[in-house]
């Protein structure tokens, strides 16, 4: 059945900019500092944000069974626990209101002046506390191209990679959200050729393309969730930096996996586009071969086509898209990732974050990283400015974009952007 | 300067048992249930549970700058996050009200009444809601074990392994206290020779004795903690199992680590033994060669003398002990952990935990694991009860056991005790 806050026909009475990502049919959820320095839970129109805290206590939302102060809150954790049947309503609610031929706030100035604002009067803030965020690996172009480079090009993929999504846990502290500037990390690293590490500034910073999804409560422990039953536990969608100091990666990766250089930070943009508004945008994944042991067999189509880009911006102010890649290349689905997550029976609560892994395409122009645009630094990627890019300097922003397109709507995730700081001097 | 609660001479008007891990020098922190279903944060003499949440609000804690409520929470994050002094100040206060000469609650029955339960009438929590928790891999001899057993013999550590203290990051979600069952899991092994994985319940389960310590709120996003500094973030210690399904992690940990084969459960002792406490039991830590890099590099006694002991029970009543084995045999310390772990600028709060490693001593009795301790399988280890174990059976209770104990003070951790229930049939 389609869910009615996507009927494509529908508009809204607030603007909504051409090539928008915040149609009405979007209905994303976000947390916000207010002009007034309140902090709430919000959505997004057009160029409006718009307060869902004072809408309820305004009572626009008493037709719903939600607690009082549901909105009120810092981060959304507590609304995703209430579950998939109460984000719909609330997301059908607010369509209704913001239609174009809803007179109920729309009428009501007193109201709006209350409830609206335009973007530039709030900031955005992480809109969960993610318990615990776990990061796959599931393009089979990105690990092709890392065995590739590090291992062998005959045997690129490990034995293990075809049978289960590949993933490990990273850290949730350093998680933020766009705009908030990544510093350089110091570390340790191998010098080519050295028997000894040396200390000082990653050299080899690099960005992730990726995609993350949100999960509410969804299991006990020690018992797995179906993966027929998986989307029921996934709220919805963030664009995902998970950002990479390849040179400390490398000296400190064996035999545990990715640590310091993973974990001084990860950025995710703000809004959180929920798995009902991508409904119209479902296309199959990649056929799987071999095919997978039952616990990860599913029907359907269990995938979503989502446009990525990601650009980088200079301190000339010039911006170069230094990759085109979609979220429909992703082998291993996020239904697959919640399903083989907790086969043993681990426990998944409301706020974690699970991401998708780099995303690359099957062309040169579409993998998500550096390490593989510059083929481990093999090729200078040119810029806009005239320089060039092996891997990110100083003062470079990354911008990542992400959106749907159908039937004359488009959904999107906005952005994320990043500039980065020059390591501190210790 | 010594502190004033960790005096050998001081005793209690609470009757304290012939060894009991809980003197007076002790006074741990920890989260319970009461007879009257209320949670509350309390410590242990003894037998006897003390709520903090009642003393407080009757006024014991009148002379510490405490808001009202920092005892009445279901975790000890805030109280941890108040910091060193103000754990000093109650920790002191709570050794003064305490001691055999003071008559404030000795004299007052009521009182008692009020805020001292026996430990059958209440019921242990997991202390802190871990934000992140990070596990090392510091004990040489455990790293040359596995070394040995699955690289190569004359090469058994790798070659960063000298350098700084492996790490990763593992599963917050599933952090249990002592007493909660863990199921075995299931999922995907490759059998010997095969070419595709099976499904099926972990043969191969193991555990791993470890401690773990908790920190508080450290430091700011992109700065990192000194290594001079880093014991003052460090609130106290737990006992730790490090639940393991060999055969799951052995298909699964390339390239990116461990995952399911640890995050089906991790259990740890629910008092937390604070710094403070174990002062008079600094030790050492091993010489290291080489010499670490200067972020690294350690003045004086940074190790503590914990005897540890790790025991599995089978359901006829009979224990047998496995190991016997000391923390003090960690080649990196838990300074060196946190300056590491924060070097990059990576962020600690309050509440975060990381665990050890699994403590191998030099000698094959003192192997923190089944995996060390039966040679990969390839050795039986009897049981009290006349059978063998190479990795642990269903119904089987392990029990890891810690203490320190000099000048006829003993303080210890009480213990983590937790039997193995079969696997899920699914």
């Amino acid at each position: 059945m389609p869910l009615k806050a996507n009927d494509p026909s529908l508009t809204s009475w607030l603007p909504v900019p051409e090539n928008s990502d915040f149609p009405i049919q979007n209905i994303p959820f976000g947390v916000f500092l207010t002009r007034d320095d309140i902090i709430t839970i919000g959505t997004r129109i057009g160029d409006h944000a718009i307060d869902l805290g004072a809408l309820h206590q305004l009572g626009y939302f008493r037709d719903i069974p939600l607690t009082d102060d549901i909105f009120l809150q810092d981060t959304l954790n507590d609304f995703i626990s209430d579950g998939k049947k109460t984000w719909r309503l609330v997301r059908n609610r607010i369509s209704e209101l913001f239609q174009k031929n809803n007179q109920e706030l729309q009428k009501n100035q007193e109201h709006q002046k209350i409830v609206l604002f335009t973007m530039d009067e709030i900031e955005m803030q992480l809109p969960v506390q993610i318990g615990d965020y776990t990061d796959f690996y599931s393009s089979k172009e990105h690990a092709t191209n890392v065995g590739k480079m590090f291992r062998d090009p005959d045997n690129a993929l490990l034995p293990n990679w075809l049978h289960l999504p590949v993933g490990y846990h990273g850290r949730s502290s350093t998680i933020i959200p766009s705009g908030t500037p990544v510093r350089r990390p110091n570390g340790q690293t191998l010098p080519k050729g050295a028997d000894k590490p040396v200390f000082g500034p990653s050299r080899l910073l690099d960005f992730e393309l990726e995609m993350a999804f949100i999960t509410t409560d969804a299991n006990a422990l020690g018992e797995p969730i179906k993966i027929d039953e998986a989307e029921d536990y996934i709220f919805g969608l963030v664009l995902f930096n998970d950002w990479s100091a390849r040179d400390l990666q490398k000296w400190e990766y064996v035999p545990l996996g990715p640590f310091l250089g993973k974990n001084f930070a990860s950025s995710i943009s703000p809004w959180i586009v929920t798995l009902d508004a991508l409904e119209p945008f479902r296309v199959a994944s990649p056929k799987q071969d071999p095919h997978p042991l039952p616990y990860l067999a599913q029907k359907g189509k269990k995938s979503f086509d989502i446009h990525l880009e990601v650009d980088i911006r200079t301190e000339d102010g010039s911006q170069t898209t230094l990759s085109r890649t979609n979220f429909k290349y992703m082998y291993w689905t996020m239904a697959q990732q919640l399903a083989h997550h907790t086969i043993n029976g681990c426990k998944v609560n409301s706020g974690d974050m699970l991401g998708s892994g780099t995303i690359s395409g099957p062309t040169p122009d579409s993998y998500g990283s550096m390490l593989e645009l510059s083929w481990q630094g093999t090729k200078e990627i040119p810029l806009a400015d005239g320089t060039t890019r092996k891997f990110l300097k100083d003062h470079d922003t990354v911008v990542m974009k992400g959106y749907c397109s159908r039937d004359g709507v488009r959904i999107g995730f906005g952005e994320i952007s990043t500039k980065i700081l020059p390591a501190l001097e210790l």
